[in-house]
């Protein structure tokens, strides 16, 4: 998916920054229908998802426009881009290079509630520090 | 699942509540794999939902606490409860009644971009009248 930066502006202007400038963002695994990761987008970042066809978020921790994998290498192709309803979430199915979690599991869902207890529930596909040099603090 | 008081106070406990006091709340159709909706909890509807089984959300335009279906009958049984690396999003496989959407479709995801263009997608499962008598500005 590659838009012309005139039809990527129209479809921006059709979702509802409600929640501080931002709508929320799911990336979804478009094969395995996994879903890899929860991150925010502002209008900028929707803007550039849709002309590069790549998945760009907002970091509300770091304050600014990221490119998935900018830093890992760990693109996201987007296959396809939903709204929803209120026009104030977006899922994105992608294709997913290496790993979605910053901390080295395919999806940042590794945790589920197990018995009572909050469990890791899946294998990590590459440790952190040979990606991101020994910080891990921010996802890449 | 159904856990006890106690042990869904420590499981909430250990979420990041750094959105305005809520986490984001992704539910999945366990069958299907489909998205069915982003919604928000608070810590009380974290505790709510690992205690019935039951989905329950923070509406952040009624400000209250929500048992998906209290209106609706369109319940979402919890069958597996996710966290994600940063603790502020939740992920919920869910056996889904009927439609998750308050406009009749089974996702809220009903619409994507298709040649430029934002298209609905899907075929709505019911009519949001004979379900809401009329009154669908809300998520029921």
């Amino acid at each position: 998916m590659r838009l012309s930066q005139e039809k990527a502006r129209e479809i921006a202007s059709l979702l509802n920054y409600r929640h501080s400038g931002l709508v929320v963002a799911v990336a979804q695994d478009y094969e395995t229908n996994e879903i890899l990761m929860v991150a925010y987008m502002n209008r900028e970042a929707v803007e550039k998802t849709l002309t590069t066809g790549e998945a760009h978020y907002w970091s509300t921790s770091r304050k600014k426009l990221w490119r998935k994998g900018e830093e890992s290498g760990h693109v996201q192709r987007v296959i396809d881009f939903y709204v929803d309803c209120d026009a104030d979430a977006v899922l994105l199915r992608v294709e997913q290079v290496g790993a979605a979690c910053h901390r080295g599991y395919r999806s940042c869902f590794y945790r589920k509630v197990v018995e009572g207890e909050l469990l890791i529930c899946a294998q990590k596909v590459l440790e952190p520090e040979e990606v991101y040099g020994g910080v891990s603090s921010g996802r890449g």
